[in-house]
């Protein structure tokens, strides 16, 4: 095993490991979702727990400050482990000053929309964090996979989504986005696991199998998303996500690096504090 | 120390031993806010840290069932300790599936409605648990006590309150009412500290010292919340709040138990799992 310190360094440079460069190309396929990066399942386990520690610290005083935000995006194909990092991850935070939002398919009310009005109510207030467990790319995704709307309406939206993204962190909001990257092999078990686990069959739906014949296309679409959306100022992250608990590391360095990059600092009273006289 | 038995059956007797029945009369000068029931802090933080993994099971179970909602109401007087114990109890529940609202004053829009408008939009849709961090209950609070409303308006809202809560009960949201009770001499403390420590001279008003004057005041305020709004469908729980560790074991242990009552279940499949092939 690893020493600290030479396990903190690795753990530092992971983030910049798995962000996508403005305009780098990615080929998924080439990406191992079964990477490790170094690491063993305990040692993985046991820095998420501290820094699940550091999150809540983080996220405190986030809220005290007041005058920043940050968005979280997370993307992944169906059984890749959104909700489970979700709940091993995004719980270290406080529900209050953090927000959850799992996106379904439209209303009909939403539909009467563009497609980033239901997004955009659910950005974070300043001092907050929000997590969009999908969100407004689903819009270049399963839109664009099952031909929901033409080529000529979705292929505007990389851009408009570039710029919607600039709109929140002129406004001091921080966008992190990550994708959850399993094979298709490890679909299958986490599938196969669903089906076979009576306290596990209500998560899975029949029509998740038409979207797996849709690999390939999937793929590519996640593929345009990763390439013409990772911006300097809401970068993507590939997250191999076959190992659930490197998968859990990796997601809490991001949050926590982005976090502890921001100017936070616990506010001036309005108040003298020698003036106030308690009775 | 006790052993584990006695200590179990000491933690299941406590919620029932907090609860007001409705009807009782309710003396606040009389409950002792630094009772411990039987605990020490060793003890007590250990059985809460305990409780909260039982918790995030139950918020997982109750997710997956999709039939029932929880609804927790916390009230108090500044200082009280609403934001720790969400921060210390509440933190244990996936925020995806967990909203917690602090209700501030009212907006101008809010303010053109009924007062139960604002709150409304914010409980919990089913397999949810949403938090109220102060609630409607403000509306027979500081209303009353700063003479917002004349006395005919604010002396119908109990039994206002009363239905709505029946009506949310009928919809199979349970509803399940904390109040936070500390004493005059742990709020000077609480608020000393406030102001001596840099990390926290945020988190103090010079104008909380207006409503310290009005301490008399609150309490027939709260005494009578707690007397006309403690119901079978939505009980009311004076919770002594001057030691920390007591009163999160305490909360820990009253939604835990309301959890627990919930007949929940994991659904059974739409499909048949022996009839899916996965290639």
């Amino acid at each position: 095993m690893a020493n600290g310190k030479s396990e903190d360094k690795r753990l530092e440079s992971l983030p910049a490991k798995l962000r996508v460069a403005p305009g780098e190309r990615v080929k998924l396929r080439d990406e191992d979702a079964s990477r490790d990066h170094g690491w063993d399942e305990a040692a993985a386990r046991a820095q998420t727990a501290k820094l699940r520690e550091e999150l809540g610290e983080l996220q405190y005083k986030l809220y005290a400050d007041g005058r920043q935000a940050l968005l979280v995006v997370l993307q992944a194909i169906d059984g890749g482990g959104k909700d489970s990092t979700t709940r091993h991850v995004i719980s270290a935070f406080n529900p209050q000053g953090c927000t959850v939002t799992a996106f379904k398919a439209p209303s009909a009310e939403e539909l009467k929309h563009d497609y980033l009005w239901r997004v955009h109510r659910h950005v974070p207030a300043k001092g907050e964090i929000a997590v969009f467990n999908r969100s407004h790319y689903e819009d270049v995704l399963v839109v664009r996979v099952d031909n929901l709307v033409p080529r000529e309406v979705w292929s505007e939206r990389y851009q408009q989504i570039n710029e919607f993204e600039r709109l929140l962190r002129a406004a001091d909001t921080h966008v992190v986005k990550i994708f959850l990257h399993i094979s298709r092999d490890e679909q299958k078990r986490r599938f196969r696991e669903r089906i076979d686990d009576p306290t596990k069959q209500w998560k899975f739906d029949p029509a998740d199998l038409i979207k797996r014949t849709q690999w390939k296309a999937y793929m590519s679409a996640f593929e345009d998303m990763l390439e013409k959306c990772s911006t300097t100022h809401a970068p993507w992250h590939i997250v191999p996500g076959d190992h659930k608990w490197l998968r859990d590391l990796a997601v809490a360095q991001i949050l926590k690096e982005a976090l502890a990059a921001l100017p936070l600092r616990f506010p001036q009273p309005s108040y003298d504090p020698k003036s106030i006289r308690l009775d």
